[in-house]
């Protein structure tokens, strides 16, 4: 019988801060907010998810898929439609993440604020 | 006059964005985890956050510092003592934030779960 430890987030082997490391992510809060309205397209999420890369969407997407909270479905066209929809459990996700996008843009005026004072006293010193 | 165009984290030159970059992110969520018990020196966080680095950890308290979310007072011992707390404008992230924790240890299982099931449909592909 093994010893099992509490679940840890601030332990680096603990599996839910491998889930943290992905989910604490700038893509994933991107990408399924985009999949809350609905399944979209590769390319599509690729035009609206602006500054990423087409390989950092396909490992974002496949990662995703891998935790359960996306699934893909190819559709036998030609060429070949992929589509992404958010699951279930990527749905317990979406109003969590939802907050972290909604407090930069309500607090940006805040943060910048704090940038540009801090900036000034770093000038000074 | 500029048009100003409305907040847009999908943007990578919106200002809003580039708070989500720096929220969005793993040591973030786990540093001002830390921060919501009290303040706490450097070394300390060092210890707590496990698999961080002494370098990605002042860089990420300095990016945290110049968003407004955190403060440095450095007290004049020798060594030198340096300690880190969070704000009041860092506390109205917090609860947001600590969703990302909640949710990574509640839902553990069911992402391990659907992690075993990719890695099996993979190995039969």
């Amino acid at each position: 019988m093994t010893d099992t430890l509490p679940p840890n987030v601030y332990q680096p082997l603990c599996p839910t801060r491998m889930i943290l490391d992905c989910i604490a992510d700038k893509w994933t809060v991107l990408i399924l907010g985009m999949l809350e309205d609905g399944p979209q397209r590769f390319n599509h999420l690729r035009r609206e998810v602006g500054g990423i890369s087409q390989k950092v969407l396909s490992q974002t997407l496949k990662s995703l898929e891998r935790d359960g909270l996306v699934t893909r479905t190819a559709f036998p066209t030609v060429p070949v439609t992929v589509e992404y929809a958010i699951t279930p459990l990527g749905m317990t996700l979406a109003g969590t993440i939802a907050g972290l996008r909604d407090w930069a843009e309500s607090h940006i005026g805040a943060v910048l604020a704090a940038q540009q004072a801090y900036d000034q006293r770093m000038d000074q010193a």
